[in-house]
């Protein structure tokens, strides 16, 4: 039975809380919070107690460390928490600059505790039933990958200053199932992106719709389509083309009823955003996270893993901004 | 190479007239109508020659010929034309009557000719491969076959008057779906009925919205759905559950393409109508009619087909009426 | 805060304790079981008390219990609960018998305690948007109904003995979603049923195929098919046809993944069976209670629906044997 | 009423006599081939003549021709038919040399005949259903084109070798249906490729799978998608991302048939290539050329919009072989 202690108690905190606490073989044993109030509600519910993020760490009954605060925190938090001996569990991504994040690495590594990536589409059905049948070769040798991730609306633009641009705060998660459905880095990116939702996020020096082309050094290529603003909602799609066939994962719908009259036949949309869509792949992530370390297995996602995506998209940063294909190196 | 006659150059007519040139092995040699000028044009577009329906069975260049008239002619011209030598393809049904379909039977069979009738849903590439697959016993044993039929709106009241009825002129399609995909006749019909679309409809004694269940010697069971108004399109779906799974043919759509907005996803409704729907279905039956006379091989849909689809019709009848099960002998 | 003592720890109770623990306004107090060890451990897992259902019963500090005990026990539990003062929500059905169903409500009703019986399919997303949809005129008048129900395989034998047959044991349901969505009884109620899964099922007196046709007072039809086995798994749809279109729930998927290959396209199955379709509409159906008693407004599911169900499914047991429509009374 | 004389009795040549045959304003007048044996048996299946093609051009009676001759000679017959006073409808490409193609238009222009390419896709029931909605702003502003176009298996290599490449030969269809959707040119093309279907299609100095990007002088963007081999067929898709929503359209598929069992779920592939998927296409095609020559209206594909194409593919050529961003000029 692991111990829990969950640094940050907001949306995606509590979203953990319920699957630590759901899980037979995790109990939630504290919370902490910058805001302390919501740590106590959360902690409450839970029957766990509130305190401070440095209480938790050093708690030698608390074995595991769940890390939901603001990504400016990651690094600091995974190194002081490894340095604890606590297995940890952190949301991406591990850092927005990448040689931050090469660092915590090379800090962390020593303690030989468990450090897993939150990368939670990873553990969406969908996309590891791809990966399955990718992996058993039922559609023999893949050779282009397309991965069409857009959002339902742009977050507010006070976020999008800090966010660190589309490529490392969105796309991450399109280079970390890339590389978890290719199996392997790309050689080369080539990254095209216009200000076209709104002349705000132009203005700031981001991008809202961007296109990213990646090859490897086998041949294969894969396509990466974004958008800050689909009106249906969240658009979560993955197709691999093998030499023997295709595999596709299509939407989530938010029910499979349609109506059919004079006007069409309407059905419903796509899950509304990722609290929805991913709600599930949360549940499973906790559970592969607690399988590794009551295990001592390799987790499923590691910090390289968090580094190689945050790599993809400084290289397709540089592209989108050079107009040039950028070669990847880690 | 088939030199067809082709007696009836109505809507339905048309649709053969180009299945017949546009085959490699037949050719439209004559057209006749009761309104000479329909005959004339279009016997003109296909360089055939216009003629009344006396000269098409006399003339003894023609072997075959195709009934596209109204169905009180049927029976009539059906016995002509065989007793002329000519083999036949007659559209549905036989007759009104059970009674005179027999008849018509008896007085055919001794030509030996080749009859066949155009139920052309069984050559709907869809419903023919529901029957292929359980055929193959792709599905184990069937056990239970849901048909829905429903017509896009109600045809005009002076057509219902002489129509014989919902279960004569529109289930009786669905009737020989069933006896073609279950292989054998039911025992026993129970049929419940109301007019819901248009009173009109009950005040002149039919029905509009029917549900008839039939079961089989062997425990089988199978339901058929009408309704003469579906606001979205003809719906023309067919279930058949088996031991070891369900085969299904859903609707064919106008188009592949949907709408995905903030107000849901919007696709296409159904082919609007029969026209639409088995326009392919009619090209297919004609070619499985060219075969089966110039290969000298039994026709697929036999005058005894349309005799046991008319006799589902009138238990059908008898039971929405009575309230009761109607035993089924032919 | 609502405090909630659990009758049952079973594979049933346990969903229900995370749906009580997991909702802001409800706690598991305490549970119970003939099993005491599952008590324990159920209770444990979310820092409630294990005790006897009379402890339960006895304890003032809980104003409510969900009942979740074998189907023999039902009505004798909502008596001894409301007498206690406490707000019931009971699995279906009340009971196999009519007559018992009927005096539970007789001798409940004085206590004006709320007593919800839990048609869990009432909740589920899909069948409520259908509800939703045909209540708000979107496919203006109602005319035809069609529920499909098939269970993955059939239960046990010695279950079937004494699960009062597939009409009170499984199409149940189906009955009280035709309640539902068609907002009225019917006036009669024709069935057809066979033996096909299994002989031992018929040796054993039941049917494992069924067919139910049902009329109302206005000419609308209703069809409900059911068969103890559907290799594919849990076929759970509904169809209401109306004036103005068609309202369709398909079935939920496994997952949204396909695979094209020279052999065809293969998609996913739909989910198992009912913990897995059905897994939402407990929560769903647990929030809905929990607001009906706090609010004091009437419950959604009462125990009058659950002795229509079980009118119509008596209704059904006997048509089936007599091969007669019989009339619904209640 | 058009009289057409074919040029070419093909595949395709035998594709476009049923149109011209079929359609109320057209007559198939004469048939040329260099295979004259084969534009003898076409022409007499329509009651036409067989002759040289110079015969046709030198036939006054004779205003309209079809070309669907090899593609070298193309231009050379655009130019003589229009010198010869003929309206013109020519199967794409109009030439492998853009320069050929642009010196064709200087050629032809004086003439004022028409000449239309025939770019069949245009007239695909999905692709066009999916430009108007766009036109009519149903889903506001378009910001990201997708194209997904895949060959069910590669064309013989002897026939690779003379097609002027992957660009030129397979994805001009899909640079037509970018400008015919998004209504401007390009401005820059980017382009990857690689050869993983086939290593002699890699010997032979061609590529079989391939990515263009193309960005447009407002921002907008769009991607194509290439593989000379989908194993499941012809894999024919469009998707048009805007402002307020997105249009796709999906495969066309062989039927609507699908078998659920133990194993999954199994549909069906989508239509083999192109002569079943645009089957239909070819035939608006024709009327739409029909139309113009007869209304005197523009045709709707003109040399130009082949020429643009061609100039996309030259330009997707040159990027692929450098790796670099190439400016489209026409």
């Amino acid at each position: 039975m692991l111990k829990v202690g969950l640094l940050g108690a907001g949306r995606i905190g509590q979203v953990h809380a319920v699957n630590i606490a759901g899980h037979p073989q995790s109990t939630l044993a504290a919370v902490s919070d910058v805001n302390m109030p919501a740590a106590e509600t959360l902690a409450a519910k839970f029957g766990a107690r509130a305190c401070t993020s440095e209480d938790i760490l050093a708690d030698d009954s608390i074995d595991t460390v769940l890390i939901a605060t603001s990504t400016d925190t990651h690094s600091d938090l995974i190194e002081a928490a490894t340095a604890s001996g606590k297995a940890v569990l952190c949301e991406k991504p591990v850092d927005l600059s990448l040689a931050r994040a090469k660092a915590c690495l090379e800090k962390t590594r020593p303690s030989g505790k468990p450090v897993m990536i939150g990368f939670n589409r990873r553990f969406d059905p969908n996309f590891a039933a791809i990966r399955a049948a990718a992996t058993a070769g039922e559609i023999g040798k893949a050779e282009m990958l397309a991965v069409t991730s857009f959002d339902p609306g742009p977050p507010p633009l006070a976020y999008i200053k800090v966010s660190g641009g589309l490529f490392r705060d969105m796309m991450i998660h399109d280079f970390d199932i890339a590389n978890f459905l290719m199996g392997a880095l790309p050689k080369s990116v080539i990254a095209v992106a216009s200000s076209l939702v709104d002349p705000e996020i132009g203005a700031a020096g981001d991008v809202d719709t961007a296109v990213v082309t990646m090859t490897y050094t086998d041949g294969r290529i894969a396509v990466i389509r974004n958008s800050r603003r689909a009106a249906y909602g969240y658009d979560q799609r993955v197709e691999l083309l093998g030499s023997k066939g295709l595999l596709s994962a299509e939407n989530v719908l938010e029910n499979t009823v349609s109506k059919a009259t004079k006007a069409g036949v309407v059905s419903a949309k796509p899950e509304f955003f990722f609290l929805e869509r991913y709600m599930r792949a949360y549940a499973v992530e906790w559970a592969a996270f607690v399988d590794a370390v009551l295990q001592d297995t390799p987790v499923p996602v590691t910090l390289e893993d968090g580094i190689a995506a945050l790599a993809l998209a400084e290289a397709a940063t540089t592209s989108a901004k050079t107009g040039q294909p950028v070669a990847v190196e880690i």
